[in-house]
C-alpha cells in the first residue's frame, strides 16, 4: 500500500478513508482532520485559552501536541485521581510531555483539593469508581478552568470515545443525555449584562473525526511517551463492551462509527433538544456551581457536595457507602 | 432450574425475564406474549379476518398457530417466491401444517402472477436479491389481502428481526424508515365517505415480544414441522450482522434487545414522525396502488410496476439489469 499523497510506502490504511499514508502524511492528515473539526464546530478562536484536560494517555496528549503544533496557547491540567501506581505513571508522563514541549502544566490533586481519592470516594459511597471519578473530573476541570482564567476546556475525547458513548445512549434512550452529546457544549452564564458570570466553560472535543487507532498511531509516529495501561478501575466496564461492538461492524462496514456519530449530529441530536429538566439552574448553595432547583423545599446542593459530604460523613463514622447507588442491572 | 409457574423441571430459561418454563408453561408464557402484544398495540379485535403472511418457517407457523389457538379467523397465504428447492421445501412446510391444522391456506406464485422469479428479477433488474423480494412480498400480500377481503395482514417478524432492523436504521439514521418502524401500521385508505378505498391494509406484527430462540422453541415444543434452512439468496446479508452485535450485547446484559426496541417506540419514534415525503401519495396509474406522485411532470408509476416493466423489458431484449441498484457499500 502507498501513501496517497506522496505514492511513498505507506505506514498506515485508514480503511474508511479508504487510504494509506506514509508517517508525515499521515500526521498532516490527523491534523487536518482536527482544523476540519475546530473550524466546523466554531470550538476556539486563536486568542483564547484552551485548557486540556490530561491523563497522561495516547488521546489527551496527542490533542494537546498538536494544538501546540497549531501555534494555540494550550495549558495542560493534570488532575491527580488517586488510582495507586496508575495515577502516579499517568501523571509521569503527563510531566514528561510537558517538560519535553516547554509547555505549562497545571496539577492538582483529589486528595489534596477535596481528602479523598476515586477509590476511597467509591468505597465511602458506593458509587461506582467510574461515576464517581466522572463526576469529580467534570467538578474539577470546570472549578480549574474557572479559577485560572481559561474560555475553553479541551478534552481528548476520539471517535471511539463518542459512538461508545452515543450507542449506549441510544440503547437505553437516554434522551436528555442524546440532547446534550455533541463535540461542543457552549459556556453556560448565571446572570446577565454587568452582573453575567461564566459558571460553566465551553467544552470542546477536537479528537472527533480521528479514531482510537489513529490516535495511538499518531503518538507513537510523533514518538509521544504515553502512558498505555488502562486505568485498573474499568474492568468489565458496558463502554468496553459497546466498542466491541461497534468495532466487529467497522471491520465488515469501514466507516459505520463515522456513520452512527455525524450523522446522529446532522440528523438526529436536534430531535432530542427540548429535553431540558424542568427545575431551573441555579449556584449550589455549597460551593457556587451550577446545579437543579428542584421543587421539593430543600436548598440547592450539587452532585459534587452531595457526594462529598456523603463521603465526609461516613468516613468519620467509620462506615462504607452502602451500594444504594451502584449502577443496577438494566433489564 | 425450575418452572417458574409449576416448579417442575423448565425445559428453557428465558434470561432476560428471569425465568425458566416447564414446557407447557412456556407455551403459555409465549401465547400470553403474544396477547399482551395484540392488546396494547390494538392491533386487531376477534370479528377481524386476518391473514397470515406464512413462509414455512419457524416465526410465520408459530404466529399462526398461536393464532389459531386463541381462536381468531386466521387465514395463511404462502407467496412462491421461485427460489429453486428452498421455496419448493418451504411450500411444503406451509401446506402441510395448513392441512394438520385443518386451516385455510393461499397460495400464489410470482412466476404465475408475474411471469419471473425472484432469482430472475434480480438478475433482470439488477437489483439485490433482498431488495427485490421484499418489494415483490409487501405487494403481493397487500394485494391479496385486498382481492381476498382480509382487514389485517399478520407477518412473524420477532424482537430480534425488529431491533436489528431498528439497529440498522439508527446506525445510518434513516429518519424516514425510523419514523414508519411499529408493531401496527394503521390502513391506509384513498378518498372520503363512501368513495373511501383501503388501498393498504393494516399490517401487525404480533410476536415482537418474542425472541428468535424463543419462537424456534415454541415451533419445537408444539411439533411444529417448520423449514429450518434459510433463504440460499442473503448470505452476508447486513441485518445478520446486526443480529450478531446485539446478541453479543444480550448475552452481556440480558434485556438489552427488547430495551433497545421498546424504549425506542416509548421514548424515541415519535422524534421521527414528522419524516413523511412532500409527495401526495396517488394511486399508481398502471396498476392502482398508492404511490408517490412527485412534481416532475411524469404520470405516477409505482416501484413494484417501475421494477416489473424493466424486467419485462430486458428479458425482451436479452438484457442483464445492471447493478445501479445495488446496494453500495456505505462510508
Amino acid at each position: 500500500m502507498k501513501c496517497k499523497v506522496c505514492s511513498e510506502h505507506a505506514v498506515i490504511d485508514v480503511r474508511r478513508h479508504n487510504a494509506g499514508f506514509c508517517q508525515s502524511h499521515f500526521i498532516d492528515h490527523i491534523k487536518a482532520q482536527v482544523v476540519k473539526t475546530i473550524k466546523e464546530f466554531k470550538m476556539f478562536e486563536p486568542e483564547d485559552r484552551l485548557l486540556i484536560a490530561v491523563s497522561g494517555g495516547k488521546d489527551s496528549l496527542a490533542i494537546w501536541d498538536i494544538l501546540l503544533d497549531l501555534g494555540y496557547d494550550a495549558t495542560g491540567f493534570y488532575l491527580d485521581l488517586g488510582i495507586g501506581g496508575y495515577s502516579t505513571r499517568s501523571k509521569e508522563a503527563s510531566v514528561r510531555f510537558a517538560d519535553e514541549r516547554g509547555a505549562k502544566l497545571i496539577v492538582r490533586s483529589l486528595q489534596q483539593e477535596h481528602g479523598f481519592t476515586v477509590p476511597e470516594l467509591s468505597r465511602l459511597t458506593g458509587r461506582v469508581p467510574c461515576s464517581g471519578c466522572g463526576l469529580n473530573k467534570r467538578y474539577e476541570f470546570n472549578r480549574a478552568a474557572l479559577e485560572e482564567g481559561f474560555q475553553v476546556l479541551v478534552t481528548g475525547h476520539n471517535l471511539d470515545d463518542e459512538v461508545a458513548t452515543l450507542f449506549g445512549n441510544v440503547l437505553h434512550w437516554q434522551t436528555e443525555q442524546l440532547g446534550r452529546q455533541a463535540p461542543m457544549l457552549e459556556e453556560r452564564v448565571f446572570g446577565e449584562g454587568g452582573d453575567a458570570k461564566t459558571v460553566l466553560v465551553r467544552k470542546v472535543k477536537p479528537l472527533v473525526r480521528v479514531a482510537e487507532r489513529e490516535s495511538a498511531a499518531y503518538a507513537v509516529l510523533k514518538g509521544i511517551d504515553y502512558i498505555v495501561e488502562e486505568c485498573p478501575m474499568v474492568e468489565g466496564n458496558t463502554q468496553h463492551r459497546y466498542k466491541e461492538a461497534m468495532t466487529m461492524l467497522e471491520e465488515a462496514s469501514p466507516g459505520t462509527k463515522a456513520q452512527l456519530y455525524f450523522g446522529f449530529l446532522k440528523k438526529a441530536s436536534h430531535r432530542f433538544k427540548e429535553e431540558e429538566a424542568d427545575a431551573p439552574v441555579v449556584p449550589c448553595t455549597s460551593c457556587g456551581a451550577p446545579t437543579l432547583q428542584w421543587d421539593d423545599g430543600k436548598l440547592p446542593i450539587c452532585s459534587f457536595c452531595k457526594t462529598k459530604t456523603l463521603a465526609e460523613r461516613n468516613k468519620l463514622e467509620g462506615k462504607t457507602g452502602a451500594p444504594q447507588g451502584r449502577r443496577r442491572r438494566r433489564r
